[in-house]
């Protein structure tokens, strides 16, 4: 008994002296083995440091703190166990456990988001309000406030979990949550970008074990979980900012620098290098200090950060903050760390830029890249290109000039050429940062065009949350807006559109729409990896195929046709098939997705004004 | 005597039977040694063809018109001489003479036009009429009507001649004149590029001789001829329209088919292959039937008639007429042919696009086009990308934003690193085909900045004959509109602006600006074939620098620094130098080429609202 009490005093004694251990385990079996575990605590590094159990202790790093100390061990070939590390100081000695977790079965080569996914985008604070005993909590400084616009509301993770159905119901198979780390900003902190602890899920979202249920409900559905990463920058309240392990932990200027937001000058050979500089060293704004990714602790930091969240919280994918606002040679080198653990993990960086070669530049193997010997690694890349146009409102021209209209769009795929993978691309007409697609189109045709674009061309289709029901809400009033509640996801709504009977005619509407096409393209391999073939728009008429490659010996291959024609202009037009017979071939009919109706494919096809057919042909 | 006689009466008829030798002569000791020569005459295909001197015929090839006969010869190690063709038919034969013409030493090897060159565009029939005497000519169809838009006005080579020293002073290197072969169609005549005769100089611009003395005039003062060069169509009256060698000689269709003018579907892997087709196969106007390339005989027409114009009329490079719209390997063929005859002639195409991947790809060894493992051969394109931008009035934006204003421009020299070659980049603020500059933008402020960008940006400068003299003209009314007469051409002019003293304020403000700039660039290396590094824009303020390689133990580079600061807004600007360190160095001051002020370096520079600054620093 006596014994007892001792051993728990010594514990206790030695816990006191750390404060943070990051991360606070790891597994066996890992391609990633030599872990560099961050000790935290009042002078930790004048401690010598060891470990039991017979693993190797490979370096240990100090810093011009003397409140960190890195240390890297060897877990290759170390089967899963615990173990103590001691700290020794002169005659004073304690241990801190740490342990190597048994691996999930698959976990290397598991599976991740696709072409055959589609996406749903949402801000889990502005989503749903599950538990609302978690809206105010007194370890984080913001509290709701859901009478300004960039106030926190209170939306959390078992508001996401209550509407999984809802979700998966729309055609959804994969979910994209913006980031749920802990944001402990004054203000500001609903979106959740400028993170304060990299591993504690935010309470006002709920805790770790949330998101852990989260991953296994999305699962259980065979849906999948795309985390949200941010490489670029981390909160003014981040623990490590107000005692920072280095100097040069973040990026430090004389005065404020924000980046002057040209990631061109990654590419740019004619680039000053102070422009170049500022570009990936400047700050976004000056509540989020940006990371130096060329101190390699920082660059470890992160890519273990980002692999330990995958391996525990089973994460399918990574969307990527600002990719390349980052070191370009640092973000690679994070891409490549995190896809040799996870070999089919698919990232996808938001890379805004407004040029097809600069975009192609971004994504793994890019030719384009090749040309200044640049590799990112990155798998998918985010097709902004896409999205401006929807953004400047192609959809509403109705020239007949060479470059007007749908003209654009296609005009747009004719550089695809550029694209290493384009079936790796995400395409969407909006996100959480960008103009409502519904603000700027008003009307649920405009909605069904760009829908059914997004479920037929090339790509892995995103749909930002709300817009399914018609909602809007405008940048220009502020990104608040665009972020609004989803009506039925806060106890005091009057309205719920997560049911059927709870929606209003027009939200039915363009539900109806959303949940048709994308629960169609679910088993569509003649989508997700066809080829295609597109036409010359005419009359602001876009007709353009998909179709499979034909491979007799391959039982699996569906040798299907889709023919896909968006009018865009406002008067009814008439297509004459003859001039599409290369893909017609013997195909007599076509059977569209939405009405049901067929087409007979000898007769030229009368499409209705500002209308989409989506024609199967047989 | 009786004999002299009988020669010529044999002579006499044998010529009789052949309309048309084509080429007229070829030149021994060329790269091209099997020369194809087009024999036309009534029936000319039932006869034997045999050839004197122990010259060998390699190839007879006949077509499905017995009016042509192609006889390939082999000149390889022939010596120049004259010789006979015989031709038999049964017992009647006849001779035709042929010459291989002694060569013109240094003809092979003959420099090109390059970055050193500031090149001057005009339009022969609006440029000045130097000989009233051929305004009307029997042979042609089109008579003079300066009455009408579209008719021709008489200008001609000897008004060029007339004018070089004019050209010359203002400081262009190199004349590039549009078309000047017969065009004998009933109107539209004057722009010359449905052509009807591919060896004959258009009598109504002078004679061949008159060509070869333009060519003398301008290498006698140290300048080059650049010649307009069409290898998609021809005039709908060219004579083998009238009795077509093959029936594929020219692209047919049931009915007339334009081209889409996608010239994108070059590139583009979702093409269709009727779209495709159309681009390079349809008509650009019913007045030009299109040339089929594939066809090799028609491949080699072009190939063959392209050199006999280097050779015969000294010529320095060529402009070549909607380069894309031809089947893409055969005019890579063509291209490759003529430079592999004279390896350093440059050649440049309109590849009328405003993608910089696109018009990457149409330049020799482009990365763009190793994409899809094409190589153009072409070695210098046209940026439309910065025509565009000037066309689209971005000089007009005053506006702030990231993507408004000057910030157009620095953003496109970003994505210069798509481009093989930029120093081979033809710049151009506007030509014969596009909105005049005067027009868009009716100030001399806005000329002075653009003429400071093409003096001191990368490329090789062109200027479209007049704008110096700030003439205008709109697009909008007609493409004679952009094709005005030059003041002083013509008998009947009340001024001469090709004198000081002709010229009114105004336009010799426009004159001394364009004077000043080119001749200041002529012997600048630091501009030709200089580094650049280039700034961010700030308010409306664009600034960038040129600088030579610094070689040491190279005698002949300069080590040269000009610094150019454009000033967009209409507000005084104040530039602080401490931002351009890394170019500005140790030197302390810059002094203005236009003006002749001093700056000191250690000091902000002000800078006039809507002005140029070039500093050559010191």
């Amino acid at each position: 008994m006596k014994k007892i009490v001792f051993f728990l005093i010594i514990t206790s004694l030695s816990f006191a002296q750390i404060d943070r251990v990051e991360p606070p385990f790891w597994w066996s079996d890992m391609e990633h083995t030599d872990v560099q575990i961050l000790f935290y605590g009042k002078n930790i590094a004048q401690n010598e440091v060891s470990v039991s159990h017979g693993i190797t202790i490979k370096n240990i790093q100090k810093t011009e703190n003397p409140n960190y100390i890195f240390v890297t061990i060897d877990t290759k070939n170390v089967p899963n166990q615990d173990f103590l590390f001691t700290f020794k100081n002169k005659n004073k000695s304690f241990t801190q456990p740490y342990s190597l977790k048994p691996r999930k079965e698959g976990s290397k080569y598991r599976k991740s988001f696709d072409s055959s996914d589609m996406i749903y985008l949402l801000m889990p604070d502005r989503f749903a309000n599950g538990n609302v005993n978690n809206d105010n909590v007194a370890s984080v400084i913001e509290k709701v406030d859901r009478s300004k616009i960039d106030g926190r509301y209170g939306g959390d993770i078992e508001g996401i979990i209550k509407n999984l159905d809802y979700i998966q119901d729309l055609g959804a198979t994969t979910l994209w949550s913006t980031p749920l780390c802990e944001d402990n900003d004054e203000k500001g902190s609903y979106h959740t970008y400028g993170q304060s602890d990299l591993y504690k899920i935010d309470p006002r979202f709920g805790t770790n074990d949330d998101y852990l249920k989260l991953s296994t409900e999305l699962h259980n559905r065979k849906m999948k979980l795309v985390l949200d990463y941010v490489t670029n920058h981390w909160s003014y309240n981040h623990w490590m900012m107000k005692d920072m392990p280095t100097y040069d932990w973040f990026h430090q200027f004389p005065g404020y620098k924000q980046t002057n937001f040209k990631t061109t000058t990654h590419t740019d050979t004619n680039a000053s290098e102070s422009d170049k500089n500022l570009a990936t060293s400047g700050w976004f704004v000056k509540s989020m200090p940006d990371l130096n990714q060329k101190n390699p602790l920082v660059l470890n930091y992160l890519i273990q950060n980002a692999i330990w969240w995958i391996e525990y919280a089973d994460i399918d994918g990574f969307r990527v903050d600002t990719y390349p606002y980052t070191d370009k040679e640092s973000i690679a080198l994070w891409t490549k760390a995190i896809t040799n653990e996870y070999p089919n993990f698919n990232i996808v960086a938001e890379a805004w830029l407004y040029n097809h070669a600069q975009i192609a530049y971004w994504q793994k193997n890019s030719k384009i890249a090749a040309i200044q010997s640049y590799n990112s690694y990155c798998p998918s890349i985010m097709d902004f290109m896409l999205q401006g146009l929807f953004e400047k409102g192609f959809l509403k021209e109705e020239k007949q000039e060479w470059n007007a209209g749908i003209i654009k769009l296609y005009d747009h795929f004719v550089n695809d050429f550029l694209i290493e993978n384009t079936n790796n691309l995400l395409i969407f007409a909006e996100n959480h940062d960008t103009q409502r697609f519904n603000h700027i189109y008003p009307n649920v045709q405009d909605y069904q065009i760009a829908m059914s674009l997004l479920a037929t061309i090339r790509g892995i289709p995103q749909l930002y949350y709300g817009s399914e029901i018609g909602m809007a809400g405008s940048k220009d009033v502020g990104d608040g807006d665009i972020r609004r509640e989803f009506p039925g996801g806060w106890p005091d709504h009057k309205q719920n559109a997560f049911t059927k009977d709870g929606r209003t005619t027009l939200q039915e509407k363009y539900h109806a729409i959303t949940k048709k096409l994308f629960n169609w393209r679910k088993n569509k391999t003649v989508i997700h990896t066809g080829k295609t073939t597109h036409y010359i728009p005419e009359n602001n008429v876009y007709v353009y195929f998909r179709y499979d490659n034909i491979n007799p010996n391959d039982n699996k291959t569906q040798n299907q046709t889709v023919m896909v024609v968006i009018n865009n202009s406002t008067e009814k037009q008439t297509i004459k098939t003859s001039r599409f017979q290369e893909n017609i071939k013997n195909y007599t009919s076509g059977k569209d997705v939405v009405t049901e109706k067929t087409f007979v494919l000898k007769n030229d096809i009368e499409i209705e004004g500002k209308s989409a057919l989506i024609l199967e042909l047989k």
